[in-house]
């Protein structure tokens, strides 16, 4: 079938790929005129046959709102605008709304499976009415992985962004489970070989999984890790998992470790660990003026 | 080659029979006389040629050390005893010296598997001298997985069990982010259906393993767990490996928290939550004799 | 000097007291005739000289954000409208620009005392412009507690109820400190009278405080809290709290786990540790459809 | 009445000075010939009137051992020790067995006051024996802080250094509180005066304590903490309380983040931190062998 994509980059462009080798007929727009099939997003839509169908692969936020506001002026009455982005699941209720007002379509789908997802699939999980996933059918069976997995209507619009957000949520935690078990076990003189001891887990154990497989590729890499710095970022889906769980009153201590352990660990000195030293030396004597005594 | 094999409960007897489908020599000794091979732990010595091998697959602790203390006296100088069991690493520091001091080896072995071992094979983290593991090489290629992976020497003695500890402590908050995760997606309104979104995650995500294989089957028996309660067991691997975070300086905050989850899990009823609910009514106003003023 | 305030609930009733005790002239206002100086918001606005100050002190959201709009409709030029209730900070950000397209000033007012604020007097924080916060200082004067201390102009507008609520996160973290303390010492057989040991604790000690005192009133009112259930509320304040350090990528260990382990005792069966248990069931053996293996 | 005093250190030296002031006659015993009484140990067992009463004031554990050891060999039936060292509660156990075997009474006193004691009292916290704590009676009455407050005989041996560890456990919690809250709000653009934020606490509030009046009193001498590291220490009683928590499976959320958070913070680059930056790594796609497809 035909499918408009809008952005390029990494992504895109290797989404693009996977579908045109699924026989798909893609047409691509990116502000990088090199990789761009049209020049301007109208050319897009003018090139698509009714009901369009069109995918969002931008920048979350500003470019994501920028994306859906100009499809809501140039498709008509039928279209449909899949966001792939890591939208923020508010935003898709928002871009829902308004295009139904002109009656376009909208659906959410979380795509994972970065650098790995041309060859072996993306999986995808997806919000969004019956109908209008139903229509996308065909380019979702493209997109993902072989096999019964990897594809999921989860629910409703948001609903496909919502489960992405919680996949990474928990994927910050097992990264952390595995970072937790490897310091503690470099730290020991007992244990001479760590990554020998991470690569036997890869068969018969309860923790095989294939971010370990990931592990042990980067401890054949660098041993001891020694080339990089102890450094992570988090991305917007960390964040919004927390604060999801702070609105539904649902208690997530591992994840939320994991991510304050990220913001830690971008600190050159940390603030609260200064106050503590603070209070630690004023127990070392110097003159208290107390409010009591005042 | 030869082993005696003492303890032969549901990990004990899969062992003796994956070893003889490999076809070794397993005398097993049990206090169950109706699957012990011999009547006394002394004709299971009395049994083997010499230098022996004596697996020991008894629960950690007082049970143990008995067997260790009674096989110190039985076995000679040249002998191997290699517990397989549970163990906290210091017991195997403590057995190695005991038993050395009559010239008979040690080595410790955590063992990973449960009832899968018996088809699948059982991993293992093996701690001790160059030359005992050397010794047991045919015994450990036969309970270990087919493939490269599923065995490891980690170490000296007590590496093993440490591994092994480790690998139960990564395990703990890999569960936990799993149960999390789950928690709420199954708590929003826009997510109709909680275990397809799980069973789409078992290809193309970063976070598919072993572990959400056994979470997918667990929600085909009982989609929203309805039969359960929310009630977690610990085991001693979960506690020693926040000890040895301790002792060594290291922080482990999201196994830990998944620890922390297990204990509170246990609670009919908190006491800490309930002085939090003293304080909060404390702040209603009934008379507040304080110290400052008394 | 004279000043309107709307909202005679607990906090507002008394705070009309304390400002009355101390010689201003307070016309407030209810929805309940019963405690209400006049009939209508208007009637407190046409009461008032130029340039008019208004103190509004109902619950946060939507009530508050009705009075600001009405008073944004009865208010002229260079009047100044105080929001001392629990707002969110960014609420104030909205307020202010709101009432500034009128001419009308506006300051947030974060305010802590409870019950004891009508006799000890209010700790305030406050945040707006210097020329707000100066017109209102006579008010701030009668309400705060004697002495130094008690009352800050923390920042612009925001500032107060940032202050504040942070304030709030704290606390959490110090009530969870003692219930974790007392919860250990009531476990173990040695200590034998944990109420004393509070009592103990109220001089002399590093951990001496406030919230101590209201901790030892309720061990004497109730020595083992058997009267109370291990389930407590949380209010705006700490989820904010949380929400806020999200945002600005400052990890909040101690005050995150606070309010999680509030969420966690409002839970009659908690939904994670069913899954935690679920998958501590499958190590038991049932048949698992791996994906691995389809 | 007579006492020996055993360790003059900063603590030991002005406890000796207060029991003096009080009129007490205290011999004191120190390696450091300068402030010591006697030459020898057995001088101080000498010069006391039986039945003699020797509080020993040093470093927990070894030297704590040693003069235990040493005690047993030179004191009589019906004598009494008090450890009013920093020991760790599992200690006392052994070392009234110890001494219970030679006829002397074991005490352990948790002293709280660092160099305020002098002046203001020690807060005691008291285990051991109801004949050997009355026998002690003047001595606690001259070193307690004077009012109804800071003397506990919180239970049999251990249950005074028990309390003790945890006091110091829950100010654990209570500073990070602090901390956390601090560097949030020294984070915000909004709140332009940290300092007098914590100042104003120091009345009416929830949150008011002798903790907050010395960060106010750290504030005061560099206002945003820029002459210190963000390097904090932890001593025995920190991490004994994480340890009697798990061993008695409470969870103890907030004390052992505090704890953690100070392990993180001596850490010039975190290890686990580099294991998670290494798995995004490796999502950028260098060439994974896995387990799966080996």
């Amino acid at each position: 079938m035909q499918i408009g994509l809008v952005g390029l980059g990494k992504m895109g462009g290797n989404m693009r790929e996977r579908l045109r080798n699924a026989g798909h007929t893609v047409i691509g727009y990116d502000t990088n005129r090199e990789v761009s099939d049209v020049d301007h997003l109208s050319d897009l839509v003018d090139r698509l046959d009714g009901p369009r169908v069109v995918w969002v692969m931008v920048p979350a936020g500003a470019a994501t709102q920028l994306v859906v506001d100009q499809l809501g002026t140039l498709l008509r009455h039928g279209d449909v605008v899949v966001d792939g982005g890591n939208s923020r699941w508010t935003d898709d209720e928002k871009h829902a709304k308004e295009l139904h007002a002109r009656g376009i379509g909208f659906v959410d789908a979380g795509v994972s499976g970065g650098v790995w997802g041309l060859k072996n699939g993306y999986a995808l999980m997806v919000g969004g009415d019956e109908e209008h996933v139903e229509l996308l059918k065909p380019i979702f069976d493209a997109l993902k992985p072989d096999g019964p997995y990897g594809f999921v209507h989860a629910g409703r619009v948001g609903a496909g962004h919502f489960a992405k957000m919680v996949h990474n949520g928990i994927e910050y935690a097992m990264m952390q489970a595995y970072a937790e078990g490897w310091e503690l076990l470099e730290r020991v003189d007992s244990v001479d070989n760590v990554r020998e001891v991470f690569r036997s887990w890869q068969e018969g154990t309860v923790i095989r999984s294939w971010l370990l497989d990931l592990a042990v590729n980067a401890l054949d890499d660098d041993e001891h890790l020694e080339r990089l710095r102890g450094f992570a970022e988090d991305s917007g889906e960390g964040r919004w998992t927390v604060e999801a769980a702070v609105e539904n009153a649902v208690p997530l201590p591992a994840i939320t470790a994991s991510l304050f352990a990220r913001f830690a660990s971008r600190q050159e000195d940390s603030p609260q660990m200064k106050m503590v030293a603070a209070l630690r030396n004023q127990f070392g004597g110097h003159a208290v003026e107390s409010a009591e005594k005042a």
